[in-house]
């Protein structure tokens, strides 16, 4: 593992986004992310997950310049992959604690949005899904998660504006659940997993389903479709010379 | 009638829940019930129907200590009843008012939801989905009707924590509408019985249908697969073992 | 063009309903608006659009003393046109923005729940589906925008009380965005259609379908049955009654 750590105590299994400076999201990323996931589902000593970042990020979202260096078919079948992840962890069995650190941006909020509850620190850090302001789109899944977050119409306004949501923005419009100070973050962050980790397993597992399921079942069903259409405007020229002057700070 | 009282004034039908001290639920009870209301749909009398219960509680839900004796097959046709009128009621083609006098948790919060309106006293009286807290699950058609009350995201919590909420908490997330006090709850659920029961009554049942159809016909399509997820769960090890502490004050 | 007015200005395209003192929508209306919006559809000048009505009125919804000179099959005729119209607008891939300059019930609701924002002025102006009290139901497209706005249990307060609104209690449940003066409401139109013209227009357009179409798939579905039953309680003796009473100040 490179990019993503997991360690363990009294049935929470802590999993922290660990790649350079801004967590940013690339294929070897997706690919560990959903294998630290697939592993805790039968993972006996967890009961609970936490998901954070290292740094000043929870996650800045797609590794821009270098997805940009791949050749279109790479490219499809990285998102296939990202969109196959994010529903897994959205349909994972076990509780999930978002302790949101950081910016979470655009892919970084859509890994937020998979969780069960979503706790953020107070101050600088900001919450967008803000594809739109670099000319991008998003899929049929981020936009079901988001609605399911947020409801119809607040996910249009976050979506349609593209807007840098505080962490107390993002709590009034549901957003995020809970706002605490860097220093307890993580101390409430597990105290919150704890209470989950207590809970039967399988009626968890059962109702977290009956909640979710119907969500995803609809959003599976135009994934593909969005897929193309999110390829298809990512390589427009208009968007394409905005991606091109993307930085990201490693 | 055993455990269900109707008394009728001016257009509008008190329908009481009057079983024991805590109107619990079983398999008598779910039979009148569903009769009550299946009379009242064609009863030219009846404008509008208040739903409540007699003492302490609106409902505690099923009646665990009786529910345990069935064996497996007749515990199966129970929850098919209780699926099928609960659903009769969430489409009942007249307004229906919930006036919740007291503690209505698990199958009685269940009744609750299929009300058009809920006013709740305020006080100790609680109101939960708590099914998760003895290691049960619930319905797709609980999980839809709790999602059309409150929406996606505070349904997740109301299941996934199975928290007791106070009248003030339930209304803040919607879960009811308005909260009163004891002395005046019957006369404010008239007032508000009476004002649905002015309106048309044929564009009142479209309307009502136009709105809770689509959640019915999709909350529908798994509710079978759903009652058989419950019953595994109902007679795991550990379900059981809490089931069969639970004791009520008959 | 008799009913609709429009201009164009630095990308931004002003829609205004001009007929009459309330702007009463008939089929004329009916078909200039769907051929304005077809229009501007494909028109390279127009950014975004803002919808407004002329005088004290955004729009007084149908015009009742008109239609009920229809014989039922071209009053059928027409909801089929109104209904492909509102649809039309729901999914009209640029930004609109609802400019509600004075009531818009019934119908006129129906048309401003159809922008992507909706801001309204303070006063004596009041917004409500108010078909209930005058017997009548709406069709399931409308209930289906009505929930994306506000979420399935404030429909259901909406659309069953038949409740007016003022600007203040309208946004608090969703109805509307945003709440200003007269005076300042298309300065305030204009900054948004301008903050909304800049975003990029096929990302705009791909995001508000993946928003949107979900729910107007849902609701095409059960489109054509919910104008029948429209017009079987439009036709019914005591709406009848109800509606020939109905007076509009031309």
């Amino acid at each position: 593992m490179n990019s993503i750590k997991v360690s363990k105590e009294s049935g929470i299994t802590m999993v922290t986004m660990s790649r350079g400076k801004v967590n940013a999201v690339n294929e070897a990323f997706v690919d560990e992310l959903g294998a630290v996931f697939n592993d805790l589902a039968s993972d006996a000593d967890t009961k609970a997950v936490i998901l954070t970042g290292d740094g000043k990020f929870f996650s800045f979202g797609f590794d821009i310049p270098e997805l940009l260096n791949y050749p279109k078919n790479d490219f499809t079948r990285y998102l296939k992959k990202f969109s196959s992840m994010y529903t897994q962890m959205f349909l994972f069995q076990k509780p999930v604690i978002g302790a949101i650190n950081g910016h979470a941006t655009a892919g970084g909020c859509i890994l937020a949005l998979t969780c069960d509850f979503r706790i953020m620190v107070t101050g600088k850090a900001k919450i967008a899904l803000n594809e739109l302001n670099i000319g991008a789109a998003v899929f049929a899944g981020s936009v079901g998660m988001l609605k399911s977050a947020v409801g119809e119409r607040n996910a249009e306004k976050v979506l349609l504006t593209g807007a840098m949501y505080t962490a107390e923005d993002a709590q009034r419009i549901g957003l995020v659940d809970s706002v605490t100070s860097e220093e307890k973050l993580m101390a409430e962050a597990k105290r919150i997993a704890e209470g989950f980790s207590q809970k039967n397993p399988d009626a968890f597992k059962t109702l977290k389903n009956l909640l979710r399921r119907p969500a995803a079942d609809c959003f599976g069903r135009s994934e593909e479709d969005s897929i193309l259409d999110f390829i298809e405007i990512w390589y427009s020229e208009p968007t394409q010379k905005v991606l091109k002057g993307v930085v990201i700070n490693k």
